[in-house]
Formats: structure tokens, sequence, C-alpha cells
């Protein structure tokens, strides 16, 4: 398939990268039913780590099988498939490469009482080179006291998978030494986008910013120069500004499961914003197979328009 | 011995292996006199190190001996016998095989008083390796703050295992931040399965799960889709389904010593709801000899019929 | 180009150096329109990582380009840019050399709440070497509890470092223990110029001094010796003194954005105290282009006067 | 030398070990006036380190020198000698192997106050190498919350020891979260013989029990089956049993200085009890040379009688 | 030069050395105007990094410039030069060997309140073969509770050291558990000499100890056996038969800048007890050079006569 001229733009944006970094990321913008747009719409699935199995699964239960999950996001046109070392594993032997894998290199389990916001390392770069993965994922908590392990960390893993010509896609949730509504701050968010990018990031993946802004220096300077953050359009701007003027792959969750003309809505700004997509979890996979599809193709769309 | 198909089937869920892993675990499931059912029953003696000796082997003190637990394993039919360090190198210059060997990796002493549950290391792949074993074994408290440090030291001890064709038995035991009654509660045991599965666990050992739930958002769930809790057997086949919907091996423990009525109709609870077998210590060798092989007799029985 | 009798004697005090890493010292000395006169202006942009994007940026929103700050590098006639990594793999491979680059190693956010002043590892010297640059930056923050690891981690990064022929910009940073005033005391700052010196930094980067004594034992020593602290030339005289008698190449940031006529006595007083060069962030790229431009020109005009 | 039936027969109870470990097992064996009777009697001098030096070596002037200690041990027929890194430095390129030599890897000083009992590495397995030693020693404290470090470190050096073909003597003294009496408990150094066996120890060096008990779950089973703990002899036999069923070599320490009679009275009940030996280093060196060799030749004649 | 009969002896209590770090000892004894007669004056200086510039070369400002320190040390016939990494490099490449050099490997500024005593790592093994020094030099503080990790780092060091040919030089200052006075007291710096000789070092340095006894446990001993304390040739001597009964070189600081006739007393009471000679830095380099030079020839002087 010969690369669209939007592949090509994004793929320019990477200078500095070998071949075999360029060409996985290229392969996780020409998969699934968005290839070509330089859009991209991935089901990540670590709810069942993150959140426990009756939480994440009970609702549609066919999603205890790890092989439901790879089904869903190949049939949905899914950009990729995300998910930790277990699931993945389940099924990467049998897809070869059906879907492009991505293997989340940490995660964080709702049983234990951390005294700072920390994921595990739980998967390591040598695993996603053998399972044949198109990129690593991992998780950093931006205003975390052990800030400085996650991002130690993340720069060897970043290193050694570049070492094996794999792309990184980065989950920057702000947490730590701030408000709760300061995790989804419009400045947070943006700042979080900027860390990322800083750290190295191939793609980005924030939350949805609120109208609100955390820090108050960040206030200042957000009256002084009026940067409008009313609709999650304009916030989706500012954040992918801050992503290196737009140069940067920036995607963003779909959060809680929600009504879904809500969540187009949302998807709708995050477009207009000028995002680069979604990845969507339980959104798409606690709803029944057939209704999880038609959303994901309904999204899909929307990026596509 | 041509595989059975239950063990093909089995095999078939781990697709994602190398042929080496794979032998071995066959090997784990075609020993005993279980061999070709899928189900399997463990000796595990580690008691000596984890509650001290006289508390261990004086009830039968023959079991102060290192062979005398190498020859119970062999002669009740066991699938595999799974000790620390020390136990092992006793026996395995003789044995050279006549049993499956699990090298357990972690170890803790109930000598010292530890901030946050975990055990320390006290024997590495290279040993198992050495020893002629057929896994290795290690145990993560879920729970534990001290959790990154255990998930990140399994995670290379899993990695390099696989270098050498080894799988993984994980003891999942959640402990620290959580009630007493939290420890075996139905949610947190199947949050612990789950949470091993995605480890890349290949066989899982969990406590018998009691009719209690700890977590307030997973009593939310398991009470809005009715989620059946009475019976021993509802409760183990709500952690086999939470163990990637029945594709992972999951076994249960016998826990302290008890009479043997009581015993049995456990393990036709952990029969009746999926279970894959057993893991019984301190309730067949504090037993004299004649009558714990009776016992383990009569366990095979349970799973087989 | 032959070398002037300047760079050569500046090269001269570090006889113990290899070819290589002479090399590299003498390209950042022989570079922009500064080239040859052994004095050094450096365009640093990190403060979208250390301050965030809006803050940094906003004021003169092309900023928020990667390419931006290195075609202003470029046009203004700096002698390197030094950025994190992120920024310079956004630009190094269109620009092959054409500015030399400096990869900043560490960098610390302002979103989390460290308890020891300490940044965080964000790229390795393996990364500056990838991207062609001529010498790593790192961050120390003298006076922080968590100095031992700083100086740690400083040492095996210039071991490595040198490996490569790289030499190493020291940004010294006196934070922790000391007073607000203190950090920028003359004492203080003088005792940061040493620590780095001793440290084996080839290139040592502090904040212009105050006329403000920290600690009791220095502040006998000024006074039973009339150390002059007065004028700012007087304080950079003592400050390039304390690193090896003039020996080693110290240069000093601009500090927060100021009015221009303010912002060229302060260089004017760094000159005439022997100071050999200006590293200046945000009083340029905060500028609009022609600004900036125009007042780094000035800048090198004062030091080649 | 043929080996005698009892040394081959303890050979045999390590059936896991390499040709190269055995021999330096049997090396230990057969040395000194012992040779071959399977018991032994070893000369360590610590106490410099660990107490002081004029604490240690005032009593009897000529132990400040480095060389008398090796002289004694030799002249007094025992089967080894063990100290730290400077004092076997200080000898061995002498010695030759003239007397076994056991590097101790560990060592404490009383000089710091340490939050939990925690002995500094101060030698390596490569210095016992390059010393020509046939084992090294180490010391664990059971009961310290820093076991986990401690175990993890005894577990790195096991096995890089092995593959020089050197074993390991364990010195496990209990200390921690136990009272003053509970670090010499019978249950207590009973529980430090086990862990210190299935941590791999070839050889067991813990302290002469006393007849109390420390922690309640023991003394419940010490009542139930009445084990008998009146005697020295009683006790030691309890501590052998423990240690695989009098399958791994356990020998006492003499302990602080004391009176001849009472000593060897105590040499008698240890020889009673089973067990294989003893190490005695104050009431030895502190002693004039003739009346410490005197002594050693009348505790050698206990174990050999 | 042929060996005098002082200098084989001293080589002869290193009996376990490699011919190359034997020949790097004797190289220190054989330079200068003390060579051959087995004592030694070395000249230190890294009072810059540890207490600042002005407080330590304000007094004499050409001890400012690095060339001047290596300078002062050959014109007095010092038999080495010791400073940290920044001052070696900064004459190394000139010197060529013209003065045996001693890396010191960590230092400690005085900026940063540390909660426990610990120099950091600031310069490694691998710089002190490439500057072609004879010696690496490194600082513990017994009574640390940081302790463990500095016996082990220097364990690490000393035997990197000798894979180069290159000895150790030992700077122990007690600090920590102590009171003011006993981190200078006659038992801790006896016991810091016992402690320095078996972690293997092969010169060690101490502070001149005062009459006073800090331990009651070596009170006791002191009082018992009456070891005279009274003058600086007596506690001089119990040092020194406390560092292997005089059989490692035991060489002492001059301390803080004092009157020259109180240095030459203090001087002559550290021959008198045997001591192996002096290592001076403030109350060389902070007078003018001349002054300088006669009061260190003065100090040869002592201790050759």
């Amino acid at each position: 398939m010969a690369f669209s001229e939007r592949v090509r733009q994004i793929l320019s944006w990477y200078p500095s990268e070998s071949p075999a970094v360029l060409t996985n990321l290229a392969r996780l913008m020409n998969s699934g039913s968005l290839a070509g747009t330089g859009k991209m719409v991935i089901l990540p699935v670590d709810q069942g780590f993150e959140h426990g199995p009756a939480r994440s699964f009970q609702p549609n239960p066919a999603g205890y099988d790890p092989e439901y999950h790879a089904a869903l996001a190949i049939e949905s046109g899914c950009n990729a498939y995300a998910a930790p070392l277990g699931f993945l594993e389940a099924v990467a032997g049998k897809l070869c490469g059906e879907v492009p894998l991505i293997l989340k290199l940490n995660n964080s389990d709702s049983l234990a009482k951390i005294d700072q916001p920390c994921s595990a390392l739980t998967a390591s770069v040598k695993d996603a080179v053998r399972l044949g993965c198109v990129a690593i994922g991992y998780t950093i908590y931006p205003g975390s006291a052990a800030r400085n392990q996650q991002y130690q960390d993340l720069r060897d893993l970043i290193l050694e998978a570049k070492e094996y010509g794999l792309p990184t896609v980065l989950w920057a949730y702000p947490r730590g030494a701030l408000s709760k509504d300061g995790e989804t701050a419009i400045d947070v968010v943006a700042y979080a986008a900027q860390i990322s990018a800083q750290l190295g990031a191939h793609v980005i993946k924030v939350k949805p910013p609120k109208d609100f802004i955390e820090q108050a220096e960040a206030k200042k300077v957000f009256e002084k120069y009026s940067i409008p953050t009313k609709t999650m359009a304009d916030r989706v701007k500012h954040v992918v500004q801050s992503a290196f003027n737009g140069k940067r792959i920036v995607i963003f969750s779909g959060g809680e499961a929600k009504e879904t003309s809500a969540l187009l809505e949302e998807i709708r700004g995050i477009r207009d914003g000028g995002g680069f997509g979604s990845i969507m979890g339980r959104n798409a996979f606690q709803r029944p197979k057939t209704e999880a599809i038609a959303l994901l193709k309904d999204v899909m769309n929307v990026f596509r328009g």
C-alpha cells in the first residue's frame, strides 16, 4: 500500500528515528479502517489488572476471555490492540500480526495502597519483541513524587525499544501533588503532553481536559494571553499545540463508560481540536459485541469525517 | 506417551510459548497418577522455612528429613514436588527427575517483622536449571505496598526462566492493605488470579475463596449482576473465569491441617467449580506416611472423577 | 579553520582529555558568530519541561514548535542549542550538525513535589551520540540532600560521555539546605563553580551571583581578606577564580525574562568579571524572532568587545 | 589420603553439588587433628572488626598481629581459620594453603548505630578465590527487618561461590524482632538452622541454644509433643534435627570468653547432642598461646571421643 | 634505584598482593625526599570541594590554581599529591608522572545537610587509571548509619583498583553515632584503623588521637590493662598496633591550620609513636609557597630523623 500524503507528513515529524521505528509507526497508522488517514482508534484492555475482573468484564462476560478483545479489535477495524503481558501472550501466537499489538509494560492494581502513584513494571521490551508487537506502552504519573523513577525507567525502555525498532505509546495521567480536578485541568493535561513529547514518546495518550486551571503560575499566563478553554475543541487544540505544535501524535481516552451520544459529542470535540484519535476501552468492551462494533465504527467515522 | 486431548487443549491456551516451555508444562501434566487428565496435585514443602521446623515437622518427625518428602510425592503419585533451594538440593542429585521438581525462588520466615509483606529471593533461575526442575515457583502478595518490587522481580524471573524453557507457578496470596477476611474474599482471590494471569504465570495457585466481598466497588458489581458466591463451587467458578475465562491453570491450596472429610468436601467444591487441582502441604506431610498417601490418592480420585 | 590562539589556550587547560573530547570542545568554541573568541552564547530551551508549555511559549507562540528554536539558534549565530531529548529528536535528523547540539540528560518538571531537589534522568549518553550532539548537559543541585545520587550519576555520565568523545556542560543550581537568597549568594555560587570543576565539568553554567553571603564560615573569610563583592564584575571575577583560577569555562544564565537594557548591563558585568559567556533562554525565545536575534547579537557584541 | 567412611557419608548428603564444591568441603573435613572424623574445630577471628582492637587483642597482645592467628590455627590442629579480608590478605600469600582459609564476606562494627541489624559486605567471592580459600563465610541475622537484603545477597554469593567450587559457611545469629533471651532460644536457634539449610548453606554455625522458647506458636508445639529442652545435649539434638535431620553440618560457637571447665562441659553437651564441632574465637586467642593450644586440643579430644 | 631494606620489609607485609599493586606501593614509598625511608608525607588538596574555594584558597590565592598544588608537592619533595578528579585532570596530562598522584574517589561538600555522613562518589577507578595515578583514595565514616553503603562501595573499588595494579589509601574519619570528642578518641581512632586494615586498605589515614575514651566497653579494657594514652606518642603507638601490629602503613593528618611549632611538636609525637608519616593540606597550601616548602621539609626531617 502506497503511503498517503498525511502519513508521510506525520512520519516527517520524527526525522531522527531509524527506518525500523518509522516502519512500525507507519504500521500503526496504516491498519484498520482509519488506515492512511493519520487518525487512529486503539482498543486498550488493561482494566482487568487495574480495576479487577468482575468490575471490568461482568457487564459483558465475553470479555473474561482474552480472545474476545483481539477479535473485537479486528472486527471493528481498530488500528491496534493494547494490553498487559498475559492478555497478549494468550493471543499473539495465534494472531501472528492480524492486528497490531501494543504491549503495556507497566500496570497498577487497585488492591495495594501505594504511597506515591507508581505502576509496577510487568513486562519487558524483550517480551514485546517476542510477541511481534508494533509498539510498547508505558504509563507515567506526572505530579507523583515517584516521578524520577518513572521517567528514568521510561528512558531506559524507550532506548531499548528503539534498538528493536519499536516506537513508544505513552499514557500520561497527572496524579499526586494535584487536586482531583487538577488531574484533568487544561494546564495540567497540556503540561503532561509537553513532558511526554520531551521524554521522547511517539504517541501520547491523555485524558480529555476540563475547563479548569490548576497551577497559579499557569493561570496568570492563560489569562494574560486569553488562551481559550471553553469548549472541548479549544482545550484539545491547546493540548495538541503543547505537544510540539501538533507534531506529535496525541490521542485521547474515553474514560468511564458513558452514554453513546455524550461519547460521540466528546469525540467530535477532540476531532475539531485537532486530536489524532481515541483510545477506548470500557466504552467498547463492556457493551455487547455488535453494539461495541457499531460504536467504534461511529467513532472512526467522526475522525474520518 | 501420546498426549491426551485435554492436555493438548490446555497447551493450546499458551500459543505464544516456545516448544521448550510447553514441553515442561506438559511434563507437569503428564506425571503421577493424574497424568493426562489436565488435573494436578502438587506436594509443596516450604513450611520449615515459613513457619519453623518444629511447627512443621514435629507432628510427623519423618518430615525433618528432606528425602521423606520426595519419597512421599513419588509414592502418592503427585504431579510434582515444590520446595525451597535447600530441600531440593538435598534430593535432586539422587532423583534425577524421578518426580518433577518446582524450585520456589522466594520465601518468607516468621521470625522477622517486615513493614510490607515481601518474601526474600532465596534461589535463582540458574539454580532451578542446575537442579533439573520443570518449573520455577514464586510468591506475590497482591495488596502489599511492596507490590512493585515483587511484580518487577517476577517479570525478570519469568523472562529468564523462559530462556531455559521453564514455566512459572505463581503463589498469589493477597496481603497488606486488606482486612483479615479480605485476604480470602471472593473478589480479592479472583482479582489475584487475574493479576497472576496478566503477569504471565502459567500455573496459578490461590487459596480457596470465602463468601465475603472486600472491595466496595466490587461489591456493587457482584450485586448488580448477581454473581453467585454461596458455594465453594460457585466461588471457584468465578476465580477460574477470572483467570482468562478458564484458559489458565488455577489450583487451590489446602491451607491449615484439617480433618479428612472436611478437606475432601472442599476438594469436591474445587473440582465442581472447575478448579484444575490442589497443592497440599501440611495436610499431607504432617500425617503418618500411609495416611498421607491414602489421603492424596483420595484427593486425586476426586479430581479424576 | 585554523584555531585562534585563545582557543588553543583554553584547550591547553584540559591537558588530560582525549583528542576526541577536545575536538568537540573546540567545535563548541568555533561555531556561530563568536567562533574563535573563546566566548560563547548558548540558546537553552528546557522551560517547556521545567515550567510548562503555556508559561514558556505563549508569549511567543512560535516557540511551541521545536523547529523554531533550532532556527533561532542558527540565525542569531549562537554557539550551540541545548534542549531535552524530545526537542532535539524533533530537529536533529534535519539539521545534521548545522548548529552544535547539547542534549540535556536530566530535567525536572514543576508538577511534582519532590522531597529533595533532584532532576529525573530523561535521556542517555547514547541518545546524545545518536543525535550527533557535541556535548551532554546535566543539572546538579548543590545543597540538596540528594546530592550523592546526583554527583554519582554525573560521574557515570561524564565517564561514558568521554568514551564517545563528548564533553560535559554542567548546570549548577544551589538548592536545598539554603535560604532563598542563599541560592544565588556569591559564596554559594562560587562554591558551586568549584564543585562543578572538581566533578570534571568542561563547561560550567551558574546564575549571576548576588551581593550576599550565605555561609557563616565563608563570611569570616570574605571579611578577613576583603574579597570585593559590590559589583557584578567583582562577583563574577570571584566565581571565575573559584573555577580553577579561570581555567574552566564558566558561563552565566540570563534568568527570568527582563528588560533589554538591564539585561545588557548584566552581560557587561559578566564580561568585565571575566565570564566566558551567557546561556540565554527565556530572554531570547519569548521575544518575537527579529527582536530575539537583535538581542542575541547585542549580547555577542558585548562579549566580543 | 583415602577418605573415611564418615566423610564419604557426609559428602553423600550434598548430592546436587559439583565435584569442585565437594572437594573443598572434603578439604575442610580432612584438615587438622580431627581430619577424617567428620567433626571440625574452626578458629574465627573477626572480633577486631566486630568489637574493636583493644577489647579483642589486649588480653593477649600477640593477637594484634595477623600472623599470630594463622600460626595458632596451624599449631593447634584446627580444621580451618576464618577471618575478614585484611587478616587473610596479611597471611594468605605466605601460607599458600598451609591451613584451610574461610573468608568472611560481611562484617559489622560496633561504632555505628544501624536501624536494622545488617552486616556490611566487606569482601567478595573473587577475593576468596584469589586468596586460595576453601570456603566463603557469611553472617545472616534472621529476625532482622533487613532480612530480605541479607538473604538475597547470600543467594547471589552462594551461586557465585559455587562457580568457583567454594562451599558456604553460614553464621546464623537471630536478631531484630526478638527478645534478648529469644536470640538464643531453642525454637529460634533451631529455626535459624532450618533457614540456613534451606538457603543452601553447606556448614551452619549457630550459638548454643538456651532452655527458653520465644515464639508462642512454637511453644504450643514443643509442649504438645514434649520436645525435650532441659540439657544442652537435648537442645543441640533438636537443632541438628532441624538442619535436615542431621544431614547438614552444624557447628556451635563458644561465645564470650569463659572459664575452661565450663567451656568443656558445654562442648560435651554439643557433642552428645550430635553437633559437628565448634568455632571458637575469643576463648582461644585471648589466652596465652600454650594455654590456647592446650584448650583447643582438649576440645578436639571431646569431639573425637 | 635498588630498594632499601625498610621498603622491602614493608612490602613483605602485603604478601597476597600482585606484583603490580606492590610496584605502585613501592612507587609511593620511593618518591620525594623521604624515598626509601618507609616514611611518607603526602599533600592532599580536597578542601576546595569539602569547605569551599574562598575558605580554602583565599589565605594564599595562588591555591585557586590547580597547577600550584602539583608544583608545591614536587618542589617540597612530597611522596605524592592527592586530590579530587577536577584538580588532577587539570595537571595529569602535563605531569605525566612527575609526582605520584592519588585520585580521591569520593568527596563531601558542606552545602548540603545529609542525614547520615556519607561522601558522594565523584570519580572512578577508570579515571585513576586514565590519569596515570599510583593509588586511589577513599573516605569512610565509621560510626555512620550509612556505613554499609560505604564499606560495600569501597570493597568494589578496592577489587577493581587491584585489577589495574592500584593500591588504596583510606581516609578513616569516625563520625555519626559518636560524641564530638569521640570522633578523635583514642579507642575510636584505633578502632577505625583496625576496620580500615580489615577492609583491605594499603595505606590508612587517621586523625591524631586525643587522650579521651568514647566507648564504655573499651574504657574497661584500657583501664584493666593500663594501656597508656597520655602522650601523643603513646596514643599513636596504640593506633599503629591496632593496624595489624604495625604491619599496615598508618599516616596522620595535620588537621586545621595551626602555628608551626605546635605542628612540629605533634609531628614528633607521631614519629615517636611509630607513625609512618603525615598528610598535610591546609597547613601547607595556605602558607606562602616558600614558607610551605620550608615547613614541609621540616616535617620530612622529623620523620627522617
